[in-house]
């Protein structure tokens, strides 16, 4: 160990027994340097990894303090810890995002009833097609090619990709594609090329959960930015984010957002990308639920308003093809040869079967008429959905108004925490997303999200009824007369 | 940018356009902090700034000096620069690695001559079962399921992996096994999972270069550890430097090694993950060849004699079956839950299609016949190539002896540079390995990788030919009478 780091290690001790508290200054450089007998270099060195590993921070003209809360990340800085039971996790002890996360999933197993899935219904998906493509594929070739299939991926999906594209009015250069294992990997890609470790970076809150994930795991910061559940991420909190704290990156999901369900307009769609123009921050955006619109139109994408390259479009065919197939793809604009790179580092290429049956199916068969089906099957859902939450909770619910995707957002009265009613609809079978996975602090435990991809069926009901008895138990501050009208 | 940021970018720029050259002092902290009218601490942050870059270096009671050669890591540096001629390499500009390698896999196409391949002929692979097995899966289900492929995968494929370990005299407990997106992402996720950015790796050298662009990518630093061409690494230096210098983990290949071919002895694997047993330091085992062992018993892995959970074997189909269904595999001992926690941020999960019929491939057919088949003749064409090699290249050439896997190891006379014999190569529709992928210094320039799982036609032998030639016409130290051997 080297000297500096040895007085790191020293400071971070007395950090952690308290002998320096929270918010308190610690010794100056010159100090520090005259007590241990050390050069003033080594000593700012040690204060560096200090600052770096979040112990501390420097204020001007001030000097140095220990951070006074965990960083923004605190609750998902230890995805290596035991599993919680979600009981121990609603007493209040941290929560460990990502392996509630996992919790949450393996919670969605046959005899349960999948209200907290994030995947649509299996029925959904076009398996029969997409299986006789793989079946006459199989048939077809005696050997698979390799070299084609190095990155950035198959060249008959990548056209198909375009064609699509510009079918739902974006033209992009089919040379931008970029194939990935599912649209994680191209997040996971994206933020690691637009960034360094230590960075920060600004998501929506509530934001999809693997995002928290993801910047945690490349060892960034996090700034949970307001987020209207109608309009979207606020553009002002946003700007001044940037320009005050030095914001390096954002990602967003502009359409049908998960959790919340709203969609930005275009207007505010044009506005974000001019403003992060002007500050030359680049935007990852999530775009993975864009053909599930309920309207008339498609809706645009960020990608639709960036002249720059600065808008890293990530997207996938898992909700509305297949998860199972694990085919995602990047236009990661001005990012696009570090996104490649990075693809070979991660897992070489995208298992070819995959990319040849979703590239057939694409080519061949009536994706639109595919689509058309399933939006009108989810928008009719969602009404279904909305409304019976609204007649079996306590009074004081609140529900999202989704214009896409199949997922309702739901908020809960005061009092109600979401962990709990998680662990209590767990013992009767029935699975539910907790609003604490989708932020790292606490301004969601009072909600949930509810997934309205399964048919409205008498035990989707029964279930539904369930939730709301047990949140209408846990309303400490329901009336009785509002508990009568469960 | 900031003060300190500033600073750092005017003086790169200064050794970029060579106003301080390489070796030479640059000013002092007190000197430059007068003469820009900046705080000695800013300046101290600048100048750690270029030193974790790897553009300057401190000595003590000297200063700062601009470094003499690219630092341990620093040819792999950039892997987001612009990609170099293989002639402009040759002359000495710094070599992108990451680049040059998917330039190298890029080199092989159909018509050129891919003795630079990483990849087996894949006409030795099994395609025709495989896909049989795609279709009759593809035909049987009509919903592929969803929550059995989440991490760790596909139950019936982990099954198999067990069994197969255990034919091969590994009792593994299949909860250990984790299925990934070929070995590529195993050794990404196991090198995240043992340790923190910053720490230090130590590789063989020369090793396989996806392990250190793994390392760069986690910005991780690397120690390369001598390794004996016959023997394998120097269980003594590394050692060494996991007393001296902190080793966090090393990544080895024990069975036929790339680029080298040796095979540890059983006694020396021992021998090591006993050392390391003593030292607590884990072990990455990237273990993809060990089917293809040419001698009359499967090899052991360092899986086999570890007690403690600290060897992170990885493996995959990719050498044996097919490199296009991207399924591998890890058994991450006690980092088991980090493994799969990283496995689920990275890819969510594994395609399904492509698991399901490796693990019919492997629950019905004869894999064993199949490997006995390809082992056979790898084994006669390595005897092949190497004698082809000996011929035709310039005395002073040497050749590995591989007792496994398909990659022939040759150095080149003295004064044979290898980047400059791909670029000559490469224009008569040659691709090759070039030795100066496999280590972040210059110490195997003078190697080359050739892959001999193809069949040996009078193409190849041509091919190998010309190599001989281009080699002696680069061999300034040949004498006349080595040249006329050829």
């Amino acid at each position: 160990m080297k000297l500096y780091e040895s007085l790191a290690a020293d400071i971070a001790a007395q950090i952690n027994q308290g002998v320096i508290r929270e918010g308190e200054r610690i010794p100056s450089v010159r100090q520090t340097s005259q007590h241990h007998n050390l050069s003033v270099s080594t000593v700012i060195r040690a204060f560096l990894l200090l600052e770096s590993r979040g112990l501390i921070e420097s204020r001007p003209q001030s000097g140095y303090f220990v951070r006074r809360r965990p960083a923004a990340l605190a609750q998902v800085q230890t995805p290596c810890g035991e599993p919680l039971a979600a009981a121990e996790m609603a007493r209040g002890r941290t929560l460990d995002t990502s392996e509630f996360v996992l919790t949450t999933l393996r919670s969605i197993h046959e005899g349960s009833v999948p209200l907290g899935s994030p995947y649509p219904d299996p029925a959904m998906f076009p398996w029969a097609r997409l299986n006789q493509h793989a079946n006459s594929i199989a048939r077809r070739s005696s050997q698979i090619a390799i070299s084609t299939d190095l990155p950035p991926g198959n060249p008959e999906l990548i056209r198909q990709i375009a064609r699509r594209h510009l079918e739902n009015g974006l033209a992009v250069d089919s040379a931008e594609i970029i194939v990935t294992t599912g649209a994680t990997e191209a997040l996971n890609l994206c933020l690691q090329a637009v960034a360094p470790a230590g960075s920060l970076i600004a998501v929506e809150t509530p934001t999809y959960y693997a995002l928290l994930q993801a910047i945690e795991r490349m060892q960034m910061r996090v700034i949970e930015i307001a987020t209207d559940p109608v309009e979207g991420i606020d553009l002002e909190a946003l700007e001044r984010a940037i320009v005050e704290q030095g914001v390096a990156a954002c990602m967003v999901m502009p359409n049908f957002q998960n959790p919340q369900g709203f969609q930005m307009s275009d207007e505010r769609k044009r506005a974000m990308v001019e403003m992060l123009t002007r500050h030359d921050v680049p935007a990852i955006e999530n775009d993975v639920y864009h053909e599930l619109y309920y309207g008339d139109v498609h809706p645009s994408s960020l990608k639709n308003y960036d002249t720059r390259g600065l808008v890293l479009h990530c997207n996938s065919f898992s909700k509305t093809l297949s998860p199972a197939h694990r085919i995602g793809w990047t236009l990661p604009g001005r990012y696009r040869a570090q996104v490649e790179k990075l693809k070979f580092l991660n897992t070489l290429n995208t298992a070819a079967l995959p990319q040849l049956a979703i590239a057939e199916y694409l080519r061949n068969d009536g994706y639109d008429y595919h689509l058309r089906k399933v939006r009108k099957t989810y928008a009719q859902q969602a009404s279904i959905m909305a409304a019976a939450v609204l007649r079996f909770f306590p009074s004081g619910t609140g529900v999202s108004q989704p214009a896409g995707g199949y997922l309702l957002w739901v908020t809960l009265p005061d009092g109600v925490q979401a962990l709990e009613l998680y662990a209590r609809a767990q013992e009767r079978g029935i699975s539910i997303g907790a609003g604490n996975i989708f932020a790292t602090g606490d301004a969601f435990q009072h909600c949930i999200r509810l997934n309205y991809s399964y048919p409205w069926t008498a035990e989707v009901e029964t279930a539904v009824r369930t939730l709301g008895l047990l949140a209408g138990e846990l309303c400490s501050n329901c009336t009785p007369q509002k508990r009568a009208n469960l």
